[in-house]
């Protein structure tokens, strides 16, 4: 059987700085958010939570904080970083800050072989006492994980749940490549979409979860595409995502990262330029854009 | 005037682990090979040294022990990291340690837009004492820098140098490629050839520096190729590049960094398995390989 925190919408809420520090006070606004939602699970430090650019330090910070104010929602905590036994660490602090589950990518800077990718995940896993859910996140990592990745990987113990890119917008496509996925990995392992704007695809395809940026700062509209996907009312999950479409269109521009970040500055739920130099938040036009579609879609409950 | 500092050869060496723990004695060898080699520059912390898989605490090591065993030889510093607040910091412990210059490289873990590179630099130049080499390597930071952003970038106050990727083998090509650059920044700028084995042709073609791998680890033949490249024997360097061609075809084949470390290894330079995991040393095959290339090209000298 697929767990539970391993199903349904799990949030990734931004991890916003003020003047370049944690800004732990908005982290906890987030984090409220999400509980009173009502999602399945909170990501902590995905990407969406600015993992790499923090350092040990700050991201035990940030995890503590997401278990303390996230009540009985069961809170996962990437761990990704360049280094196997830097890795290791974070997966000791994510567990001691009280993570019910841990995220790991495999970030590169040298490229790396699939051999040295499930080296790592072999060597962490290894250690590991909670669940792990396998990141794939080609955009960022500059991995390809081929299907006969992911069998070699969700062997291993702990693995719980993959995430995977976004699904093809056919359906039958992507019934197809979930159905691919399911083929090579063993039934306990949940599989979950990433990529908003194919969320209500690859759940009506068959996915388990929905690892989601917008969630993790607009829970309401997520959760409806979620729930109505996964009660089989998938006319209205696709009608809800397809309302959304400006917004998804946005994210394909800018990337869901800074439009994210724009769309909480908007709300006054973090501070401006609350993301990591180098990265800068939207120019003017685009936030232009984002006030526009928050008032025009409703967004801002 | 380009400054003598940015000419010449500037050698990469490996930051060699031992049980994943910084090797300094290992390390001191290696930079007294190449003060003993006479290079013109010592670049630390450089892809090379596995600058981005070391924390904070291991690189103000790195680069004192490169300072300290370096004697005259200027030390380069690279202070590459995610965030520009880290790349500061990074700053200030490599001109504390004694660094000559410093080495960026724009990493990136969201993708960048060009601006986003440009305030890096802007940002890390405004609080610079020395100066610093622009480190374009886009294999490992995902970054193209068009040649825009170069002109941009080289006219920023302490900006000395371009670490540029391989230049084409043809020579009218490869002098066009540096020549145009040349047109786009001040003439004070060095421009600096890397990937090893187009070092010869880059030279030939009018750069002022290779900043190299294998000069790091083997400085007697890359000393060769630069010299007789520089003194305008571009023959004699064409000819050494080529009695290297095998070394090159397997740079080519599973990357400078992991030929670089087992050629390393195999001359007892630096423990067995000195690359941070997850990254793997090469296979049997290939050490066999990289053990009889250093007998036929007569490099264990």
């Amino acid at each position: 059987m697929r767990a539970p925190m391993f199903t349904g919408l799990s949030a990734f809420p931004l991890s916003p700085l003020r003047n370049d520090a944690f800004d732990e006070r908005a982290y906890a606004g987030l984090i409220g958010r999400l509980v009173l939602a009502g999602v399945d699970s909170i990501t902590a430090l995905g990407s969406t939570g600015s993992y790499m650019y923090f350092d040990r330090d700050e991201r035990r910070q940030v995890a503590r904080a997401a278990v303390q104010h996230a009540d009985s929602v069961p809170v996962m905590v990437g761990i990704g970083a360049l280094r196997t036994s830097q890795v290791r660490m974070l997966a000791d602090d994510a567990q001691e800050a009280g993570a019910s589950a841990v995220l790991l990518a495999p970030v590169t800077y040298q490229a790396l072989s699939d051999d040295e990718v499930f080296g790592l995940f072999e060597d962490v896993t290894a250690g590991l006492s909670v669940p792990l859910v396998v990141y794939d996140n080609p955009g960022t990592t500059h991995v390809t994980f081929a299907e006969d990745l992911y069998s070699r990987i969700a062997t291993l113990p702990h693995v719980a749940s993959i995430k995977i890119p976004g699904v093809p917008a056919d359906p039958g496509e992507a019934a197809a490549r979930v159905r691919s996925i399911r083929e090579r990995v063993p039934g306990a392992v949940s599989v979950g979409v990433s990529g908003d704007g194919s969320a209500a695809a690859g759940l009506s395809a068959g996915c388990d979860v929905w690892y989601s940026v917008i969630g993790g700062t607009l829970p309401a509209p997520a959760l409806r595409i979620t729930r109505a996907a996964l009660s089989g009312d998938h006319a209205a999950a696709a009608e809800e995502s397809a309302r959304l479409q400006p917004l998804w269109a946005l994210f394909a521009e800018h990337g869901s990262y800074r439009v994210t970040a724009a769309i909480a500055e908007h709300l006054g739920l973090v501070a401006a330029d609350c993301l990591p130099r180098p990265v800068q938040g939207l120019g003017t036009a685009a936030r232009t854009r984002v006030a526009q579609l928050i008032d025009e879609l409703d967004l801002a409950d």
